[in-house]
């Protein structure tokens, strides 16, 4: 009998949780740096919570129970629920722009595969009471300097953007009528899944003809750099939303992400909560589930019973970014759990007598310290053993611990000498 | 509308996840310095592994649902049998002794109450492999240094040691017959409830007579101190299992911990899957639920299918912990997020152009950069805001930055002066 972790969860022995928390320190090392503050909330709230921004479509994608007042929760499988719920209880404390990350553990429902586990860990960057394009580019200013800092460079990942209300007066101006614009986002989201001749089908469906069709298919096919907006003014009847582009065209231009960025409009992000800009980031190759994705989502915060509120962010799961840097061999060798500073072995009665007491000092003292359990007393074997270990000092107690002293050797150089007992934390440290 | 947390659960705005990850980290840094490797497991594992432990009765106290294989699966209370199942699974593979430790948060279908939350999380050290004296001082020195370094003193908290072998010998020796141990174990455990007359009635229903079950009273109200265990000896019929209290006792002393710790054979642990020494934490004003407990468990990897394998260790969840801390006012003053190095305030036209580059620069360099969102040109203002976000620095970007120049202010001592832009992020590292 070997039990196993449930279907699509993972257990983190050692070595997997240094690579569990190299990723977790890069996300908060960078969510700091670009000012964001850290919260977190319940690992499972109200089902009613998440079918408010989801409708009832959700539960069949939710781990849901009762609790024994048959009240319906559900474990997380997002973070966006809890984020607008506590910003809308709180919306009027709390100081303006609200900054937050998180990095929460989520659950889905979902049946797993590459790139997709029941259970994941997902990095969330929020910004709040901004409508600013300077707010758009600054989320995903965060994303690249992520991917920057873990050696990621603009010719594996892109960032594809496009926008909501852009896209909507697009679709008008090819004649699609406001009641089958869902339907149209819809299609859009799926075309990549579609041959040629069933989008083209469905397209003609929403009251488009033989033109109008083709030139939906040029929009969402199409990309454009940073800087080269303009070439989508020329192309389509756009309005006032590409106003907006242009001003975040400008912001991104600024934050240095030019390299990183592509317009596309085909990108939707699902029919989910989005007002302005959506964004995705994706690798190059193709081959791979986005690796996170956010947007802009003004009306969120009021319909959790808050004020208005502008509000933009991003998501980020550590499963396809893990198996990114995994292909492209950026993970760090020798990702580890730490090192001893100091390893201790004792090698006669009077050794062990002072063991416990070397040890706990030595730890008191901030010192990372194993030390030797088995009962042998052969020095050479055991200071394999340190070094095994990957201590960078043995320290040696024999008879003369009896008179206050160790041997301590440099696992580095081989160098050993005698240290009093008393001054070891300081020399070790030293 | 104000939507709130589950019943028993937490939202953590930034200044309660501060103080949350104020915990984390002591947790992390004093099971580094002990030799401790971090791991984790699901949130939830199969339902069947939480029976495998502590029987059918367990599943009332969980959170439990079915995937759609209609698996049983339950969110996880407590992380020893994930510990176990892990274990078991790469038992041959893994280097001994096993030092493990991880802070999981864990959920409990519980009626919340003062130190009893449904979710929070907990802290787990666990030595498997090791079956010496050492091994249990070591863990439970673990639990002492971390609450040192958190400012508690032995005065505020003890820890109250029992052995299971040694109370099970004196039982025996009382006269409590081998099936009705357990009998004798739940009365043990409840006595604190019990009025004495129904203790001594209940202690009777075991088969005892007045003398015995006087003699079982004083057994579990007298409590000994490290290097009185002799008392013990001379006060019970205990046999060789005090032997192995023996050499705790003295690794114990050795480890330093004489004054945290005393024998108190009234500490039961439930009838849990302890097989020697047994612990709990407890505040000495004794209004406190324990901060947590432990103790030697040499048979669960094997009922979880692994090889026979020594083991100890203990949990310490953070709800307790952090009521200690705050009624002793051991928490540390201004307990927040990270203050930036730097604060960028754009006053011109030219400034805004200059702001983004700036910005993401100084990030790049690693400093914590934070920006005006403001439409105001006034100084004055964005200074103040500048100092109430705790900046270091204020960087303000006027006509000069045309010419590569930023103004640069120390807001403790109030310098200011001007400064390259190219060279800012050298010079607020510096």
């Amino acid at each position: 009998m070997k039990l196993k972790p449930p279907k699509g969860t993972r257990d983190f022995y050692p070595d997997d949780m240094a690579r569990r928390r190299y990723l977790h320190d890069a996300w908060r090392r960078v969510s700091q740096r670009h000012g964001f503050d850290e919260v977190d909330g319940p690992i499972f709230e109200s089902l009613d919570l998440y079918k408010i921004k989801s409708g009832d479509g959700i539960v069949s994608e939710l781990f849901h129970f009762k609790d024994r007042g048959d009240r319906g929760l559900a474990i997380r499988p997002e973070f966006t629920p809890t984020l607008a719920r506590m910003v809308a209880a709180q919306a009027n404390g709390l100081p303006k722009p609200i900054k937050w990350f998180c990095t929460p553990n989520l659950c889905r429902a979902e049946r797993p595969q590459r790139g997709r586990l029941r259970e994941f860990d997902q990095w969330n960057i929020d910004m709040l009471g901004e409508d600013g394009a300077i707010a758009d580019a600054e989320v995903i200013a965060v994303a690249v300097d992520l991917l920057r800092g873990l050696g990621v460079g603009p010719e594996q990942v892109k960032v594809k953007l496009s926008h909501r209300e852009v896209v909507r007066q697009v679709l008008t101006s090819l004649g699609v009528p406001g009641d089958k614009m869902n339907d149209a986002f819809t299609l859009l989201d799926a075309k990549d899944k579609l041959p040629p001749e069933v989008f083209s089908e469905k397209a003609k469906a929403l009251g488009l003809g033989d033109e109008q069709v083709q030139r939906f298919e040029t929009l969402c096919s199409q990309t454009y750099g940073v800087g080269e907006i303009d070439k989508l003014r020329n192309s389509a009847g756009i309005e006032d939303a590409l106003d907006d582009l242009v001003a975040i065209d400008t912001a991104l231009a600024g934050f240095g992400l030019s390299g990183w960025c592509v317009y596309d409009l085909g990108i939707v992000r699902g029919l989910a909560y989005y007002t302005g800009t959506v964004f995705e980031l994706h690798v190059t190759t193709g081959k791979e589930r986005a690796l996170g994705g956010g947007g802009r989502y003004d009306k969120l915060i009021e319909l959790f019973g808050g004020p208005s509120m502008p509000a933009v962010g991003f998501g980020m799961g550590d499963v396809v970014l893990t198996n990114l840097l995994e292909d492209e061999n950026l993970l760090p060798e020798n990702l580890t759990q730490p090192k001893p500073d100091a390893y201790i072995i004792a090698v006669t009665d009077a050794g062990d007598a002072a063991l416990p007491g070397v040890v706990s000092s030595l730890r008191f003292a901030g010192l990372h310290t194993r030390m030797n359990y088995k009962a042998t007393r052969k020095v050479g074997k055991l200071l394999k053993d340190a070094e095994n270990c990957g201590a960078k000092f043995a320290v040696i107690l024999d008879d003369d611990a009896s008179n206050g002293n160790a041997s301590v050797k440099d696992l580095a150089t081989g160098d050993q000498q005698s240290i009093s007992i008393e001054g070891l934390a300081n020399h070790l440290q030293g």
